[in-house]
């Protein structure tokens, strides 16, 4: 691969944001945050991979649920300090068993919750 | 407004990552960040305000330019540590004069530009 993950933009802990959305449905799925090296694994293995600031390990999404993410495309901000991630996910993205993380919606200045968890 | 900013989990900077998403496309447009007055400012004015990290201030996306973000939505995700905005997006989002700054693509280990400036 000629794209060097170094020429992105990290903050000071060495990490990026990277937003997931479904490629089809164009549904924004969640975000978490990328090393340079989990962009490069990311890339090579097209398999979509974060890393974990609660656990500081890698963390290739849906390892353990089956729910993965295969990456469509991977598209880069004019900053070149955010991904955005177009994806084909396997089951519901959120750990929550809901299809997205933003399930929680503002509706006159009351939290609502719009998104069921898939059985 | 009922809903309190401050139950939001910010970092460090006490800053949260917030996605724009154009409300009637899907499109992601940009990404950037909040503070808890400017989730405030967002909330009271419907006008789109962003924390400039760079000039340390408000950032009333489009207030120079003339191409705001009216906001449509606010959604939280699980962790309440990111922000889903639908917004009708007035002109482009980026300051390139691309629609979305996500304009960049990787294609076969290559950056690609996808979309051109509007005219």
């Amino acid at each position: 691969m000629s794209f060097d993950p170094a020429t992105l933009r990290y903050d000071a802990r060495g990490l990026i944001p990277a937003i997931a959305q479904d490629a089809e449905s164009g549904e924004v799925l969640m975000m978490a945050w990328m090393n340079a090296d989990a962009v490069a694994r990311t890339l090579q293995t097209g398999r979509v991979t974060y890393w974990s600031r609660s656990r500081q390990e890698f963390w290739v999404k849906g390892e353990t649920s089956g729910h993965v993410q295969d990456l469509v495309e991977m598209r880069i901000d004019c900053d070149r300090d955010a991904l955005l991630l177009l994806v084909r996910q396997t089951g519901p993205a959120c750990h929550t068993a809901r299809r997205s993380c933003f399930y929680t919606a503002l509706r006159d200045g009351a939290e609502v919750e719009i998104m069921a968890p898939e059985s």
